[in-house]
């Protein structure tokens, strides 16, 4: 007998019929003899009609504790709805089952308000259930702060929810359902060829997330790994197939140097001219912009030495650009640099693999191919397993297509 | 400095819009000093959704106790939805304030999930908030079971809360904001005379609310007898009018000797010809109706002594005569009695007033107005302060008019 974990997003609970759906799964499992924990999602649409509502009384204030508390007593109804449905529907098809809301168990947050963060899940009332055969269905992104009031969680929410539970339950699987029947090597809707993985690293899914993949959120990938739970990728429409493993490589020098191609559109550019360079001015930058809640994603530096003059590249997001300009404009007389370039309608392309490590010379065949095509490469920033370039946003699917095609990706 | 209870109904928070003019009437109020606590209702037409989404569940299984658990936690979640916005448009107007829900203070209840009874608000939090001259904004309509599983109230709702909370604070005044502005001496639908009532006495309240007036659910009105709770019910829309106060008659032989006219449309009528007389029969017949959920109102037996035999005649909603017809005649055989007569399109209307205690003729009148018109009355039936007809639905309207104007309801 396994536990487990199973997670529905919120278009797989959108209505009352797909939660009957779902429960379906459900059933299978239980009735294979595992213990069950289920997480939902609001039923898709609802979160942002709460939003929305909570909007109307945006202000001056909004950013306030005040704020902030009651936006999560308000947003996180959501889920409590469709945890309370997904009880119903399981009940209903004789798998005993009950619900419960983060402060019941309760799971444990730290952290602000609208943006916390599950330190605990106390998992004796599910253990409970186990003994006595019923399933229990948790209200995923939410849980309770040390002051007792409600919160919501971040980045990753109802995912982050299952995986921290899997851990707590110490489950043999989370499984992951979605609208997608797993990770695929780029975006179907680029190319044609795309080919499902049957399994994944974390750290290729991390960088695949984070480069534009949207399957998973990092931060739940990341929270994974942490945790060794053996996360599933599964499509609600085709349980039956299998679906994408996520989980630590078993042989690195067996992996594919590139294991999928990601994207994503709408980049911008900023390049400031003859920056002096002394310590302290990237610091001083790049807090202005954090303090504007911009989110700067690559930067490159070029030093010139002899000059004692730095240039320094970064991108955002093009609807975050002219907030950046403004930003920079108004540290000038205190930056003293020459000028400042910007360039919008820019795309990054990135290309993610584990094998990398053990593989040369994969960077240079990203270049050689780009080139072939007449791509002209902006900005280019690595990691361990990946590579990213910044591209002409016209030029996304020639490139997504021409990579998947040189590095293979839909052979076997 | 008092301390006031205001509770805003469903119709007073339909929108985000009627939220921010109600939490006006929370400020203005604050701002002469006082203690305030709020309890809100669901946002208009949330709670019929949220029970049709539990409704898509509905079985043979739909009485189970885990049907009714989880419909608490689904329906729950609309009052739970409005106390954070009531919250934050409060805050948003320089009020401070703080959502509470059921299970936080807590609101303990017992009995059954779907129709639990409030036992016990525990009022020190709310309490802290008024050291801090904070506003606590309470979900209403929710608690807590012995379980810690959330818990709906039943008949009364929020309302119930309301009078609640006003007894645990030992508030001064419990204000029922609503779509009218107080209760009248009848429906105005039915007669452009009526009158807005300043006072009426707790007894007459419930009398009004049970014959039909829907201005509160009887249950409340009793709860705010027994707990001795000051309530004024008081529109929204026009809230610097006084109202109607609720409370104990100060002097009965200074009051009227009716207060108002109401009524009820879509009775039916059963009568069982010749029913053997003998003890248990009348037992056994309504025990078989309550099995069914069906609600009986007015009962009047005419016993033959020399026959030994009665006729019984007895009310039900006309929704539920031929539920009934079908319960009587299940009885026949075991029973024994010659027929069963029914009529439906019947109305019941009703005169209510403390002062009928001490004058004498009220029946009289009453008989003797609707006679005047020509109405046939068909069934009788009184209690210590009103006195209720049961006529044909058409003459309804007629009815209503001639005993406002007899009974000078227009009149100071």
């Amino acid at each position: 007998m396994s536990t487990l974990v199973l997670k529905f997003g919120g278009t797989s609970v959108a209505s009352t019929e797909l939660i009957k759906s779902a429960a379906k799964i459900v059933k299978k499992e239980y009735d294979n003899g595992h213990n069950i924990a289920v997480v939902v999602s609001a039923m898709a649409g609802t979160t942002n009609n709460l939003i929305n509502y909570v909007n109307d009384f945006h202000s001056s204030k909004s950013d306030s504790e005040e704020f902030n508390t009651e936006y999560d007593v308000v947003v996180s109804s959501g889920e409590q709805v469709t945890s309370g449905l997904m009880s119903l529907a399981l009940n209903e098809i004789g798998v005993p089952a009950i619900s419960w809301l983060g402060w019941q168990l309760p799971i444990i947050t730290n952290g602000p308000h609208r943006n916390a963060n599950i330190r605990k899940i106390i998992p004796d009332k599910i253990n409970e259930c186990f003994k006595e055969r019923k399933v229990s269905v948790l209200a995923g992104f939410q849980g309770l702060s040390s002051e007792s009031r409600i919160t919501t969680i971040g980045r990753g929410g109802s995912d982050n929810t299952a995986v921290f539970l899997a851990s707590s339950l110490k489950a043999d699987r989370c499984d992951i359902y979605t609208d997608v029947d797993g990770v695929y090597t780029s975006d179907p809707k680029m190319t044609g060829k795309v080919k499902k993985l049957d399994k994944i690293s974390y750290e290729e899914m991390i960088e695949m997330a984070s480069q534009g993949a949207k399957v998973l959120q990092t931060s739940s990938v990341e929270s994974a790994m942490i945790e060794n739970v053996n996360v599933q990728v599964r499509s609600t429409f085709s349980p039956d197939q299998e679906g994408t493993q996520i989980s630590f490589d078993v042989d690195e020098n067996q992996a594919k140097a590139v294991t999928g191609v990601a994207y994503s559109k709408d980049e911008a550019k900023i390049t400031i001219i003859d920056l002096v360079d002394q310590p302290g001015i990237a610091a001083k930058i790049f807090r202005s912009l954090s303090n504007q809640s911009i989110n700067v994603d690559m930067i490159v530096q070029n030093n010139f030495i002899e000059r004692k003059k730095t240039n320094m590249t970064f991108t955002v997001p093009m609807s975050d650009l002219n907030k950046s300009l403004d930003v920079i404009s108004s540290l000038k007389s205190e930056m003293n640099f020459l000028q400042v370039l910007s360039e919008d309608n820019l795309s990054k392309v990135s290309i993610i693999g584990s094998g990398m490590r053990n593989q040369p010379g994969i960077a240079a065949k990203m270049f050689e191919c780009l080139s072939a095509q007449g791509i002209n490469i902006e900005v280019i920033s690595t990691s361990e397993i990946k590579v990213s370039v910044l591209i002409e946003k016209s030029k996304t699917n020639d490139a997504v297509n021409a990579l998947h095609d040189v590095f293979e990706l839909d052979k076997p």
